[in-house]
């Protein structure tokens, strides 16, 4: 099996530190996708969306999405759990990791495509609504904050996979100069912490 | 247990669907959103984002997220599999599930709440983005209906969660005027097949 991914991307740096937590080596193929690469037929025909991180299997079978890679590695090799044992267990890991994903590094990306235009040769960027999803990403590391004041992690008393996609979302958030306040004193607590596991630098 | 939701609005749907799928009776409360009822401090401490649907345990554990919700329900009662059985049944269902989400059901909802305005009291519209939301939805059928000309259902052979995803987007996108094309025949088979099974009214 093979994954295609863009080294520097925030969506493949997820992947790889999710693969790192659970000890599993994948090759990767590199697709330049400032030129587009991702873009061209064959890489469509592996994800209709075009875009990367995809996973592709021996058999040719493809599985695009990040959460949906990780979903398929999680069944494949249960240990150790980051998605949840138990059905509360998986409900609550999944309401964070989306509610981290959507209300947070989607915010973060949008306000980098639309007040940026890095992607201007294949969307129209309205860099008034890139700024409004900027202003919605910042408060949301209120709400990370507010949670993390009474829990150690994310997703409660253990790491997850929405640890990983928040601190990859911080991470990539820098793009749009938005960090970790100084009044944040749970969120860096915990930020330390993850930065500092061996999957952080996968 | 009982679940908090807004009996109109397309994301309790796909929740009552599901549920309709797996035969499981849950009581209702109903909260009208476009009052805010959803923005109560009382809410806000069930769902930090303020939205619903809110599924809420008899312990007072609270799972919001309709995707995260489905999970717990899908844990707690494997049968029918709606979320798939084996690894790559689980990662492929999990791509269609969130492609049809964010490349078509959220741009909906995008194009909707920019375009009307509809939400105008608690964010801040901007009608050329939501212009450029309702491109992207009505481009997405043509994935569709590409998808469904070789498979019965959107993720493959057996009716999955991405099925109750899209049928519930399509309905919602006529308020944005967005509909199934009369060249989409492949699309439109598998709606009519989606639309007469007794969830579909749930």
């Amino acid at each position: 099996m093979k994954i295609y991914e863009t080294r520097t991307a925030p969506n493949p740096r997820r992947v790889r530190m999710f693969l790192a937590e659970k000890g599993i080596d994948v090759d990767y193929v590199q697709v330049d996708i400032q030129k587009g690469e991702n873009l061209s037929p064959e890489m469509r025909a592996k994800n209709p969306l075009g875009k990367i991180p995809i996973l592709e299997l021996d058999d040719g079978t493809c599985i695009a999405e990040t959460d949906a890679i990780c979903t398929y590695f999680e069944a494949l090799q249960p240990e150790p759990p980051l998605m949840g044992k138990t059905p509360v267990e998986k409900g609550i890991i999944s309401m964070w990791q989306r509610q981290v994903e959507l209300a947070f590094m989607m915010q973060v990306g949008m306000c980098f495509q639309h007040t940026t235009g890095y992607f201007k040769d294949r969307m129209v960027p309205v860099p008034e609504y890139g700024e409004q999803a900027g202003i919605n990403a910042a408060k949301y590391l209120s709400i990370l904050e507010r949670r993390l004041a009474n829990n150690a992690y994310i997703a409660g008393d253990h790491f997850s996979i929405a640890d990983i996609t928040a601190v990859c979302a911080i991470d990539f958030a820098r793009v749009v100069k938005i960090r970790i306040r100084e009044d944040h004193t749970h969120l860096q607590r915990w930020y330390d912490a993850i930065t500092h596991r061996a999957s952080a630098k996968a």
